[in-house]
């Protein structure tokens, strides 16, 4: 079934040990879509600026990304420069550059009313909160969020964790969110804000889920699956957005919502972040097969299987 | 088959969230050998001090722990003061006093000669080494270091790693050993200094196990166990050595050596530093039944157990 996803599409200027790109295609809702579009189909509102030109609409469309939502305003896209150095879980930010950004006021195309999952990707919690207002049928709606708004917009953000169904983020902002250093602990506050399930991500320890006391009829007991990286990490921008696309989309692929597909939502989530961060920018996540993608998927189950 | 630890006993003064706690009984070898005494025969060889009275012996008593090779010394046991804040992964240390500790010099009794399995807790690589030589028939030998040796003491670490077959360290150890951020890569590295098998133990996280090549017969792909606090972490204190103590136990309760047994013998030290940490020093340790340890081995099994 059909997912989408409203967020940002930026271009980057990013620098780590493995070496430095200028000017390549990023944003949450574009590693979002390109992840989810190995599973179901995939719609995307955002703004770009006339900086987006053919080479970008080209990464969308071999994807069969539906681009109808993405809308086209004066000036520049969002952009964004960061370094990573050896700890490469934690970017340095060169710069922030809003631009059309600045004035985002997602608009849902009416070709978009039939949407069945959604992805908020991380932006103004209000603004999440009207896009799943307005799209009322939608069966499953997942969240990200960010530091920035657990601190600023808190009552902002209450309201939209009510309406969301999944929230995805790290321990950092789970912990931040809950006011309690004890992750199972933080785990269950959030989950008495709204969601029926929480994904912590631990980077490249790889995620957890949490469920609410009768969420999706399955029981409390959480979940974890593992990651590995397997090669060099070049890039580890997007992981998180990566890892989202994989778990909602796998999530959207399938015909009823259960545990064991909430589980294995959460391996292909890690294996679409392990892709992720191999290249700079979305190169690997533009250049994948279904074959590689459920090859990794064994590796990472072998990676905890008991016999 | 028996099992030998030589490592400290000491004494600590704790301060976390959950309180304080004054001379309480602690020591890698301390959290080790009671561990692994759930699984296996223990035997250890320490000094301690005259404050080390009989409530203390009745510890290592009460889990049938061979303390023949307790030597004891004139003047005070080794004692660490240490303050845990809301980070329970790194303790300040606010004190550090060797006391009989400082001239330590391992003494292996006759009786213990024919130890099968070894671990050597972390003290200076050298003496490590000496007891690894003297004990020839040993079947398998376990190891632990820390940032200090693999500082200050590389050449007598780099001996002392040829001459185990596992050895157990944390991440920040693994890649500053192998200078080397990317953790299988730096895996790899240290792999090719000694050990047969690396364990990198991921703090709440769970462990990973990397094999050399051909190491026991069973292939490189390597193996994660995940962890999860279960309860409140009241004193993150010696979680590592009882991890190291439930996983070398274990191993030694075994009748073979394959890539099955290693496994659980991951998962079942993720159970002992579940358990160690969630009351103050050893007394978790020390209240423990088989069925209580295999009950939660199950709740880690199926934290990432897919169909």
């Amino acid at each position: 079934m059909s997912i989408l996803v409203v967020g940002s599409v930026a271009f980057d200027d990013v620098t780590s040990p493995s070496g430095s790109r200028k000017n390549i295609l990023g944003g949450a809702a574009t590693y979002f879509s390109l992840a989810a579009s190995y599973f179901t189909d995939v719609r995307i509102v955002a703004v770009v600026g006339e900086d987006f030109g053919p080479e970008q609409e080209k990464v969308f469309r071999d994807h069969k990304i539906d681009t109808r939502g993405l809308e086209r305003s004066k000036g520049k896209s969002f952009r964004w420069g960061g370094t990573y150095t050896d700890n490469l879980n934690e970017a340095k930010t060169d710069y922030t550059e809003l631009n059309v950004f600045e004035t985002f006021q997602p608009r849902i195309p009416k070709e978009y009313a039939d949407t069945d999952f959604l992805f908020l990707a991380n932006i103004q919690p209000t603004l999440q909160a009207n896009v799943r207002r307005e799209l009322k049928g939608v069966q499953l709606t997942g969240c990200d969020t960010m530091n920035y708004w657990i601190n600023r917009t808190p009552k902002e953000l209450a309201e939209t964790l009510k309406l969301v169904d999944v929230l995805l983020i790290n321990d950092t902002e789970a912990k931040m969110l809950a006011h309690e250093t004890n992750l199972p602990r933080a785990a269950q506050k959030v989950l008495a804000m709204g969601p029926k399930a929480l994904v912590i991500k631990h980077g490249e320890y790889g995620a957890t889920i949490f469920f609410r006391e009768g969420a999706f009829g399955i029981g409390r007991h959480p979940f974890r699956a593992p990651t590995l990286p397997i090669d060099e990490v070049q890039d580890p921008t997007g992981a998180g957005d990566s890892f989202a696309g994989g778990f909602m989309g796998y999530v959207a692929s399938q015909k009823e919502l259960n545990r064991e597909v909430l589980k294995r939502a959460l391996f292909y989530g890690g294996v679409m972040g392990s892709f992720a961060v191999e290249r700079f920018g979305t190169d690997r996540l533009q250049h994948l097969t279904r074959e590689e993608i459920d090859a990794r998927f064994q590796i990472f189950r072998e990676l905890t299987h008991l016999e």
